[in-house]
């Protein structure tokens, strides 16, 4: 008997950092209770989150601190991909030891013109090391920024090897007709969630399980809300009103977009703060984002409370 | 008063792993040995030594191996570099608390489209935070991999910044015109080595440092005596002559093919193997590698005694 598996909304939540760039835990347990009670659920450690800016040791303290901090488990869908197989199959293991719901993983994303062979052979030692029907995988297609595709191949040989293992996918290639062909496979209990609320309404006609979306970090109730009435009368009208709100972090370096929109809603500085090689929004940028969000009327009711 | 800076020929050491495709120290420590002998220089952790496949721990463990097992310090230049800022710190520190003459440091390579800004930001960081003129830091470009190039500026604003602390640049695009772009700029006391010994003696004319190459792995007497006598009359029938052996190994998956090589030559089989994402050859391009090698009389004298 495996695990259920995710459906719904969630947010690759983004990380706080304090002024010596470490971070923050306490900000970040006090916004994942944000989110859960916007009904969200949380894919820490996406790239939205500045994962692979973090340090194993990092993403183990701050996945331990949100289940200290009462966050259920069954919310959680951490990021634990790795270009190095121990680093993988560590945090991987680690989430499952803490009751995660799933994880989502990344190939390994160094080398390029990696063959499916290759990438097969690296979730199968994931897999097979950890070696327990808790692990539920979800693949993490994001081609444009791994540069590594998840063909549909490989998929099919991970679903027929490890059913009980492979949960779904997340799809952020933006490309819908690759989206199409995964749910066209109709693997069993297979959940296919797109990387983009702009595709969610979509994605529910066609049987998809629901987005994995960066903007779910800032606009979480109104995509929850058209993910809970995708097949009421006023669906295209909530999809026409999420895809106004995306497009105004979409437009923008994504990432330090969204941490300011946060800051500002939540009055916490600290949340402008990015790593680097990222880089926080200018003043002159700041600015031309407040201008957008207010003349969007956009807020993020209870944040700041 | 910085420290003397590298110039000569560097080999990024193969990686060996045992039949957990955990890495063994033993033969690790011995190879180096050898390749010493060879008088090059061990860039360990670059790209051809999986470096991107093996933990933080795992590379600290094998540096302090190596040192442990009778390496002087003066001899290494580990790669260093990281996604992740933290790791970069750290791993950087050891090296050079333990005494490492320089580190090859890549950029920060999961996000794309990064701007300059971003990467002058992750070397300030790891640069300020150790601190120390023993830091010499060797850039790594290496752009048709991590796709986050090292442009002639960047590299500029750095030197300029951290005249002690930035030594030198490993340039593995190929691009002859880039490494003769970085020559010309005469930043003082800057070393630039090409990635590969094809470039060998045109970069020594120009007013290079040497090479960091793959195949110094299994060539490295003769790339070494190319480097040593390129003002000799014999230096382009040498360096034709490297040009063949290395033909051998890039017109094949390299890291594996360089693996196979020192296997058969050290007759010792864990040599084949290689970390998912990358696949050891199989027995049809394994036996055309050995009669490509024998054709070649290719051999590495002295490693299997």
């Amino acid at each position: 008997m495996t695990k259920a598996r995710f459906s719904g909304v969630l947010a690759p939540v983004i990380t706080p950092f304090d002024n010596n760039l470490m971070p923050d835990k306490d900000i970040y347990v006090r916004h994942c209770h944000w989110l859960t009670e916007q009904q969200v659920g949380l894919a820490v450690f996406g790239t939205n989150s500045e994962a692979n800016s973090l340090s194993l040791e990092e993403k183990s303290t701050l996945l331990a601190a949100l289940i200290e901090g009462g966050i259920d488990p069954m919310r959680l869908m951490p990021g634990t991909g790795s270009c190095a197989l121990p680093d993988a199959i560590q945090l991987t293991r680690f989430a499952v030891e803490s009751g995660c719901a799933g994880v989502l993983m990344l190939p390994p994303f160094y080398y390029k013109g990696v063959s499916d062979d290759g990438l097969y052979q690296f979730y199968s030692e994931v897999i097979q090391r950890i070696a327990d029907p808790a692990l539920q995988i979800y693949l993490y297609h994001i081609p444009q920024v791994t540069q590594i595709p998840l063909s549909i191949d490989l998929i099919d040989r991970l679903v027929k090897a490890y059913p009980d293992n492979i949960a779904g996918v997340k799809d952020s290639s933006g490309d819908w007709s690759n989206t199409q062909a995964m749910l066209d496979r109709q693997w069993p209990d297979f959940r296919v969630f797109c990387g983009s609320e702009s595709f969610l309404l979509q994605n529910m006609r066609a049987g998809g399980a629901g987005c994995i979306s960066a903007t779910a970090n800032v606009n979480p109730a109104a995509i929850y809300s058209l993910y809970a009435n995708w097949q009421e009368s006023t669906a295209d009208e909530k999809q026409a009103e999420l895809n106004t709100i995306r497009d105004i972090f979409q437009s923008r370096p994504m990432i330090p977009a969204l941490k300011s929109a946060t800051a500002l809603c939540a009055r916490i500085p600290d949340w402008h703060r990015v790593r680097p090689p990222l880089m926080q929004l200018n003043q002159d940028m700041l600015k031309e984002l407040e201008t957008a969000l207010d003349a969007a009327h956009f807020n993020m009711p209870g944040l700041a409370d």
